[in-house]
């Protein structure tokens, strides 16, 4: 096992990885921002150093600063946690330039994976369900035009490098297809600096099933369930479950199945996340694949006992998965996790940062908290809006949802506004407890 | 289910108790003394009544102050918690004759199982083994010496009222034998009002293991595996963990066969632990059974992912248990318990009470936290000198203590001493580690 590693992070996740490391004995440095300075991560390391201002661009982006600060501290690799540089296969290679491991995949399966276009091919040539879609970029608008009456309307045009909904456009009525075109393209360019779209056909009321993945350098591949992430606001999810309750055993053992084939296809390494769609007959079709471990892996922990972030640190050492023997996984009872956020759900989700001027925690069985945050502190307008994560688990779903209701009532965050009176009226909804909810919730629920 | 229970107690089981009530929809009336009037439990409740001063005396064990708070509450149940009534067949009785139900066995098995004397015979009539003892109460030092020379030294006497270590003599060498017999009669006298006591063969360097049990009125019987219990100080539990290190999955079997038995003797209803004594070959001895749910329930709890509070309130409620059909359990991971006292274990475990002027809980994976205090918060005199407790889950016991370590160094309290540096001790010994402790683990560890 590594003796010390590098955060390349902040926030919730940055702790997140500290104490896993910390139980295995790792050391950790904390990179931070010099508007991060007096957040927990910081402190929590065993050494911090200050890689420049706010925002990222001039600090959690900039590679050559935390590679100085990995070979100053005498690292032997860096997690990159989620977002910031970690699906950037350019700063995978340059720490493996700098003799640091860097924990997540190897460049090319990023890259392979990155490039959404040529990985949906990928994954057609080796047996994987995609959804019927362009081959490869789509470079004129008489090309989608032609994609798009081929395979019928509804179409939806996405970003080559994208992720997180930018330069994506739903595309319903042929008049508006080369409107949407153009602003994909140019949304992408912005976004990613690459402006390369491809055209699929849109599945309707589709919900969104993704299967979490490990694979080590020693042949062992295992698909550690799904999660259901359907509920999402401009393809933000906000609230996550696993298992998903639209799955049968036998379509989760197909989905385990399709998503260890993609692992295979492109020989995948460390822990990943194979997004699928799941349309109203109980078909799925490959999307895309995360290659780094996601904001809502918590839920798959707390459903099969596997910590992804040790897991992640094993096999970038070089030392077999812990859980292997444990395969194939069935789901030990139901968890849910909350995205708390500090953001008015009244008004279009819109990001309200401030000051926390006090902060209690749930507690008690089948209640887990991730945050960074402590009261006193601030939630900064130069990176994302969350406060914590809560995730709860029960026996079953029914258990799951009591214990979310009563934890998201004994959270108490008094100074800016949250997201949980959001997840309070989700709960309350007849479609999430009966377990129809599709990726058109919010619509359904909350704005007829 | 009922509709409103009352909760006769305080302190993180009054919490505790609270939680599992709303999860089920049930809602809650809290009863306090003067002293605990700002505690956390009492806000939580729906509603709250003060039932006088403290200490304990003039108002938790005050049964006429609770009964009238339960009947003007409209509450339909009691739950007694641990500790002050929660093992008084004459308060579960006068629940009954106020047409209250006790949430907990009949007044009939608390009699029987809390007479230590008649609950050895009770067992050995019903086949379950326990240590070999005299024939219910020994009324003269003759009759004591007599027994002692027929089973050999070294033996115990034993308060029949007994717990908690009050009452209880080690005899190694006979010439001890009258005035340790003297002695444990008198403070058995002072401590329940009753002096008798019995005699049993003392074992030699036992572990404590004790099985969770659960019994409803539809027949059903089930064992939720076993607590380790060996880590005590003058027969205080300071660390639990289940499962015991020191069990085969064979004696494992044999233990909960052992305590089904005893529960079906008395046609236990209710929640109850069965002890047992487990000596160096391998073999175990009932020791006694606690009629209530206990502080170190929790472990049993994550191992399982059996909420056992909740069960008691379901059974109370004459419906079936909810985890029957998963029976019988085997352990899933491994969980350890530490209870954070406010005391000086550098000074022999003196409480010491006083303000806790910061408190910040540890999170993240496999932690959960139990307690009724916030930062501001002080531990009264009045009452026992928990602060919290600390339980951790891991998927195999290394990873327990893993997170054992990780966990009790964020834990962060100012103002008090506490137990944190003793458990850290604990869990850096070579015996804990191997998982050999026995009764005598403190003394051996750190007595030398």
């Amino acid at each position: 096992m590594f003796s010390k590693i590098l955060v390349a992070n902040r926030g919730e996740v940055a702790l997140r990885i500290m104490r896993a490391a910390r139980e295995l004995g790792v050391k950790t440095v904390a990179v931070y921002s010099e508007a991060d300075r007096d957040t927990l991560p910081v402190k929590y390391a065993d050494e911090a150093v200050c890689i420049g201002p706010a925002p990222a661009g001039k600090s959690y982006l900039v590679m050559a600063n935390i590679i100085a600060a990995a070979n100053i501290t005498g690292c032997e690799a860096v997690h990159p946690g989620y977002g910031f540089l970690a699906e950037n296969a350019e700063f995978a290679r340059a720490c493996a330039d700098n003799d640091l491991v860097f924990i997540g995949p190897s460049p090319e399966c990023i890259e392979r994976m990155g490039d959404k276009a040529s990985a949906r091919e990928t994954m057609t040539s080796y047996g994987v369900p995609t959804v019927p879609g362009s081959d490869g970029v789509v470079d004129t608008v008489e090309e989608a035009r032609a994609f798009a009456e081929e395979v019928g309307y509804p179409v939806l045009i996405k970003a080559s490098a994208g992720g997180g909904g930018k330069g994506m456009r739903e595309v319903h009525d042929p008049k508006d297809l080369e409107s949407a075109y153009a602003a994909a393209k140019a949304e992408a360019q912005a976004a990613f600096g690459n402006g390369d779209v491809y055209l699929e056909k849109l599945v309707l009321r589709p919900r969104h099933v993704e299967v979490q993945v490990l694979a080590d350098n020693y042949g062992n591949r295992v698909a550690l369930c799904e999660r259901d992430c359907s509920i999402q606001r401009r393809h933000q999810k906000l609230l996550e479950e696993a298992p998903s309750p639209a799955l049968t055993d036998e379509t989760r053992r197909a989905m385990g199945v399709a998503a260890i084939k993609a692992v295979r296809a492109v020989d995948y390494r460390n822990a990943g996340t194979i997004e699928f769609l799941l349309d109203e007959s109980g078909k799925f079709y490959f999307m895309e694949m995360n290659t780094r471990v996601q904001v809502e892996h918590p839920v798959t922990e707390q459903i099969t006992g596997v910590d992804i972030i040790k897991e992640q640190l094993r096999i970038a050492a070089d030392e077999p998965m812990n859980c292997a023997d444990r395969a194939p996984f069935s789901p030990n009872g139901h968890a849910i996790e909350f995205r708390i956020n500090a953001e008015d759900p009244d008004n279009d989700f819109r990001p309200i940062p401030g000051k926390i001027t006090r902060l209690d925690f749930p507690g008690g069985p089948g209640v887990r908290v991730e945050t960074y945050l402590q009261a006193g502190s601030s939630i900064s307008p130069y990176y994302d809006s969350m406060i914590a994560k809560l995730i709860v688990w029960g026996e079953n779903r029914e258990e799951a949802l009591q214990r979310g209701r009563r934890a998201l009532a004994e959270f108490n965050i008094e100074g800016i506004p949250t997201t949980i009176p959001f997840h309070q009226k989700v709960l309350e909804t007849e479609i999430f407890q009966a377990g129809e909810a599709r990726t058109d919730f919010i619509e359904i629920a909350f704005e007829q």
